[in-house]
Formats: structure tokens, sequence, C-alpha cells
């Protein structure tokens, strides 16, 4: 079998079989073909997409390209996990994890770093001193069987051709292909080792797909795909046309997560709503319960009594951080020096702040990357202070920015106003979960 | 300006500017921008063609990308070249370079080497003992002055972004392009510094582009590009379903050439044919005649009266090898030791000689190469003592091969017994000249 032959066959347009995808993503992970030959085969799989058929074959063959984490011999209990498609404030995962892990079931749950607009949550991790997001194997399964839970980041040995593939879709201009990002993101969940996976797949300005529709068919396809994974899946679509929750960055992001635990759900009702819905939405698809009503419940009560800050509290241990952060937020999660105020420049309503400008405002004081080398400063970011359909006042708090630098603040500053829209009429309500694919 | 951004705009059907196609084309030529984003680039130039206006800015884009040579100061002549797309015993540049510089215009033939069943005139005229191809520019410029031709391969400084996209297209799938191939020929030839072009676009089995109306495509493209560039263009569309002449290989190719400049149109009329035809439009597109009647009786009569014969010793002379060679060519041109007779299977006529077939065959015999790596036998090759349209009785010679290896030989005639037909019909004649494209 020959490289060559498998990209010609593709540029026209060919299906290809199990045996080629397989040689591509074992010729990816090994480097036996060379990087010019893969990223012209990327080109040749954006211009002439893969069908269904050929993404699951793909999916597996990037799945089976390393190792694939076995929990069995730690827990018998359903391993979940939930992926995002990515947006701005999303920091559920910082509270969804120990959460959910308190309804009985195990999750390993694997993340990554944000890079533009949008927010990673390995880096939000990272805002807490010494917390280690690079856990070996051998931890990752003591961790889960003693406490259910260990958020990690990808190891070198799960899915390698599917990181390899993305570095040169991003270099080369094959991101944006839906077979291509159902095979890259379920590669690596499929490595993973879970057997139910929910998707949170976000529409609107901040998400990855700005369009409802484009979200409805890559979240068909995301289930459809896992589903002859053998894995049990769903997918909620969800709203991202407006930042979720209060908090902008990685430090706040942290502290209105814990906030939430706390039992504050005024802090950001928006998120708190959503938290809510996956992980009940996890504890269906893992089968461990039946009724989403009752899951909703046994969630809400698992914040209630405490025991998902708990949860939360013996996973900071685990993973090399101070526990005390969950009883005392604000000590561990500071913002950035420096703060400027945006002020309502008239009286009305909030109608709008647009998502994906504010994630870049954000980007501007520090609290993001625009390359995978630029360093994150964890202190800075967004507050909200009011959301949309929240009367205003001129002069009124609208928004507090955080940065360590003066010119960061300025510029996030000049961007962050262009997100915000007054005006007098109030705006309609908007639904967090819009559609749900089974 | 960012490779990514260009690629992208390509990926999306956009048109590209001439900053843009020469930002791609400086970068492949010094290395600033990386393989994976080229072949990315060429694989969706192949599937969203550039445009005829694209097509002109590319090629000048690579055209530019390193030195042009300038005959100005050595010759007030005008300068003159062909481009074959390549065949099976297209041997005719061996022939027409030294003839037509005896029609007082200037030939800086600039030429390739094999790969397939497609030889390759560099290939040639290297078995040839001593025979340096790889000229230096300060040599070729004195050559031109002295004997108005000189026969030479692409020297690293000539259009090398040419050169690094080439090598990716062939091992990225994105090779049969037309705008691509269009690109890649006039950029190399434009750079050679010549103001005049003849293309010889062949059709048929063995020729690059099988169909005639693909060839006519081409050819099209190649003349209106070129003239984009300022030179001066004409394309013939001509026959290659069947071998081109008599001899296959290196050394049997030389002979042959030889044999016609020494007078002897009858060994090979069909090869004597092309080559006046050729010569004779070079002198005509290059504006030294007038009329293409005159023009042929003037190539003729440079072969009669050994004008044409004493260039190609001065040529030889001057570039290393042997002079003696264009006078006893048979002690010169050995063909390889082991023989094998191909004889007809039945009484009638010879109907066809499939010329990718035979091309094949003569690559099994170790005349030419599978990969740029191969080393040629230049002994290896066939020799056509019958061909399309002759009478045979069972038992006659057909062809004769020439190989150094026994397992080769065997190879070669299996192959090439598989591109002969006979038939009782005399089979109708083909033109060698099928059009002419101004």
């Amino acid at each position: 079998m020959r490289m060559i032959d498998i990209i010609i066959k593709k540029r026209n347009a060919k299906p290809l079989t199990q045996d080629e995808f397989d040689f591509v993503a074992q010729g990816a992970a090994k480097g036996t073909v060379p990087d010019y030959q893969l990223s012209s085969f990327l080109m040749a799989c954006f211009l002439n997409p893969l069908s269904p058929k050929e993404t699951a074959m793909f999916t597996k063959a990037m799945a089976h390209s390393g190792g694939r984490l076995d929990f069995s011999k730690v827990t018998t209990l359903p391993k979940v996990d939930k992926h995002s498609t990515g947006g701005v404030g999303d920091g559920i995962s910082l509270a969804l994890a120990p959460l959910v892990a308190c309804g009985g079931v195990a999750v390993p749950m694997m993340s990554g770093r944000g890079l533009g607009h949008t927010g990673g949550t390995l880096d939000k991790l990272e805002s807490m001193k010494n917390f280690e997001v690079r856990v070996p194997v051998n931890l990752i399964y003591r961790q889960i069987k003693k406490l259910n839970v260990c958020m990690f980041g990808q190891t070198s040995d799960l899915a390698p051709a599917d990181r390899k593939l993305y570095s040169l879709r991003d270099a080369c201009g094959s991101v944006e292909s839906r077979p291509l990002i159902v095979a890259s993101i379920l590669s690596k969940k499929y490595a993973e080792g879970v057997d139910s996976l929910l998707m949170d797949v976000k529409y609107g300005s901040g998400a990855f797909m700005q369009k409802l529709e484009d979200s409805r068919k890559l979240a068909r396809a995301l289930v459809s795909v896992a589903k002859q994974l053998g894995l049990k899946c769903r997918a909620l679509i969800t709203y991202m046309d407006q930042p979720l929750g209060r908090a902008i960055g990685n430090a706040n992001e942290m502290f209105q997560a814990i906030k939430i635990l706390q039992g504050s759900k005024e802090i950001a009702p928006d998120f708190y709503e959503l938290l809510i819905e996956e992980a009940a939405a996890m504890l269906v698809i893992s089968g461990k319960q039946k009724d989403i009503a009752k899951a909703r419940a046994l969630m809400e009560e698992k914040i209630e009594n405490g025991e998902a800050l708990a949860k939360l509290r013996e996973m900071i241990k685990w993973q090399g951080a101070s526990p005390d952060a969950v009883d005392r937020p604000e000590r561990y999660f500071k913002n950035a020096p420096l703060t400027a105020i945006y002020q309502a420049p008239a009286s009305g309503y909030v109608q709008h702040i647009d998502a994906k400008t504010a994630g870049m405002a954000a980007v501007l004081l520090g609290a993001g990357r625009n390359t995978m080398e630029d360093v994150i400063d964890y202190g800075a970011g967004i507050w909200l202070e009011r959301k949309s359909g929240d009367t205003v006042k001129k002069g009124d708090t609208v928004a507090i920015l955080y940065a360590s630098d003066k010119k960061r603040l300025t510029q996030g500053l000049e961007l962050f106003s262009k997100a915000v829209k007054i005006g007098k009429q109030k705006p309609a309500p908007y639904k967090i979960v819009k559609e749900i694919i089974k």
C-alpha cells in the first residue's frame, strides 16, 4: 500500500477502505508518512468530504493509532465523559466532572487548551497553583478507582494520529470539515476508554459553528459515528451567541464554578441550568439513571448537600493543589491587578453581549492565546455584572475587566465595548439547551 | 501575508492575486514556507483549478523565483526552443536542436530526464561517454555565441519554485492538473530566456494526455499563457498512440538521430517527417522564416548538405564527448549484449504497436526509470524492424529487444508481445501532426 495511491483515490472522490485509513493513521502516528503527504491528503478530504461510513472508519483508524485506556480493572461503574465544541465562559467542566462523579459513575475527563476566543479546561485548572493535568496513566487508574473522577490532558499515547493530523490541519487550512472534526473528537474520546459520551455542540457567534443548522449536522454526525464505535451517545445543542455565566477567563471561571458547587446558584443562573442539564444527561446516557427529571433532582441534591464540593476538594488534593481553594476561593483565584469598568452608555436593557467579541476582548486582556506559544495571564478576564435582559441606568457597571498591563486593559475595554448592545426594548429570552440529538 | 490565508482562499475557490502567487513561489524557492503547507496548497489548486488568468500569474511567479538567462549580450538572433510533453521513441530533440541552429536562430535547449514509459533527452545525450549536460551558465552563453546551440539540464537557479513544487506534486498526488502543468512547463521555458517556443503536445496511449481533446485543451492553454508571458508560441498536436521512429531507448535513439542527420531518412520516415515539421515551425514562430514550405525546404537542405550533422559534431565536441560519434555511430552507440527477437505470431499486417506498453517494456529491459533513483542501462531498448502498416509473414522479425540481464530480457519480451497487434486488414494510416494551435 502506498500513500500516493490513497491520496489520488481520495482526490478523485473514490471511497477509501478501512485498511487505507489504517495506513494513513499509522503513518501519521509513527511518522512513516511524511507531513507533506498527510497535509495533501487532508486537503483532498476537505474538498471531497468523507462519507458517514468513511468518517467512522477514519475515526476507528485514529482511535486505534495508539493505546486505549481500560478502566475495567479499577471500576465496574459506567464510564462517562462530556465533550464541548468550545465557547466563551464555558467553564462547565470544572463543576461538572466532580458533580457527575457523585452520581455513581466514573468520569475520566480528558480536556484541551484554549485557542483564540475559546477557553480551555486545562488552562482554567492550571490557574490553581500546582494543579497537575499531566497525569500518568497508572495514576489516572488509581484516582478513578478511589475518587471516580480525574481531569487530565491528552497523553502522548492516546490517538497520536489525531494529534499529528490536527496540527497539520491547523497549519494547512483543513480544519472546518465536519467529517474530519467528528473523526478528531471521537478518536480521542474513544481512546479515553469511556462507554458513554455527552456532546455539547454549541451554536452562535462564540461557537465553532455559528449557525444552528451546522451545529445540528455536526451533532447528528457525532452521535451517529459514536454509536458506530460502540459508544452510548447523545448531543445537546446549546446557546453560545452570548457568553455563558458571568466569568470569562481562567481564575475567575474556577471561582465561579466553586461558588456554584458551594450552592450559590444565583451567581450565574444560566451556568447552573446547563450544569444540571448536562450532569443529568450524562447519568441517563450511561444508564445509571432512567428518568431525566430524577437525574436532575439527584444532581441538585449533590450540590445542596455539599458532596460535589467535597469531590472537587478531593480531586484538587489528589492532583497536587491546595484543597483549601474550594473553601476560600477568593484567596486562590485572584483577579489581575488592573481593572477597568465598562459602564452602560445609556439607560435601558442589556440587549446582547456578543460571545465572540467578548472572548476576543478577554484574549486581548491576556486570558487567552492567539497561538499555542502565547503565555496565559490566569488573573486576566471579564466579569459580567449584567447580562442580557437586565435593566441598566446610564453609568451602571455592565462588566469589570482585569489585566496586568495597562495597554492590554485599554485594548480589551475598547473591544469589549463593541460586544455590548443596550436598548429600550426588553430582549426575548433564549433557551440554553436548544435541542437534544439522540 | 500568511500562507495559511492563501491556502484557505484557494480552498474556498476564491481567485488569488499576483502578490499571493509571488508569496507562494518565493516561499517554495527560498524554503520559507514548509512543504506541508505547499502540498496542501497544491491539492487545493488541483481540486479548485486555477483560472487562465491565475495560471498566467502563477507561471510568472514561478518564472521569477530565480534567475533568467539573458542571451542579449551574446547574440542578436531570435532565441527559440521546443518542449515536448513526452512520449515513446521521441528522440527528436537530439536531431532538432543542431538542425534548427543551422537556420539562423539560436537554440538554447533545456531538457529533462525520463520517468516511467517516457524517455528523457538528457538521458539519451548521456549515453554518449563524457557528454556534459550540466553546463554552467557562462559556458551556455559562450556556446550559444559560437555555435547557436547548446543542450543542457535545468540549472538550480532557473525556476527553483517549480522544481520544489513539482517534486511535491509528484509525491502528493497533484500532478495531473492542466493549469499546474502549464505553469510548470512555461515557468521553466520563460526562465530559459527564449523569445519563441514550439510546444509538441502529444496524444495517445504513450502521451501524458491520452485523449486528443485533453491534449487540445492543454495546447490551447500553453499557447495562451505563453503569449501572456510575452513569448511567441505555437503548439503542434502530434500522434503518440504508437512509438515514434524505430528506436526506443537511449543509445539506439542517439544512433537513429545521427543516421537521420547523415541523410538516411528512410531509416525512420515518421521521425524524419516530424523533425522537418518541428524545425520549420520553429523557424516560422521565431520570425526567421515567413513561409512554412520554404522553411521545410531549408531544413531538408541543411540535412542534405551535411550542415546539421556538422553542427551536431561541434556541439558534441564543445560538450566534452567524442565528435567521431557522428561519423561512426555504430561504434559509439552500442546495444546491450543480450538480444531477443519478437517474431510475428501470424502473417498479415502490423496493425498497431501500443506506445505505452512498448515504453514500459523498454523500462523493464533497463532503458528507463520507475523512480528517479533508478540507474539507466543506455544500451537497453527496442528496435522496431516493422511498424504499423508493414506486412509480415509468420516468424518474421517485428522487433529486436536488447538488455544486459536475462531476467530483464524475458520480462521485457513478455510485455512487448502485448503491445503488438497483427491482423489481416491493412490499418488506416495516421497523421503524425494532427493539428496546429496558434
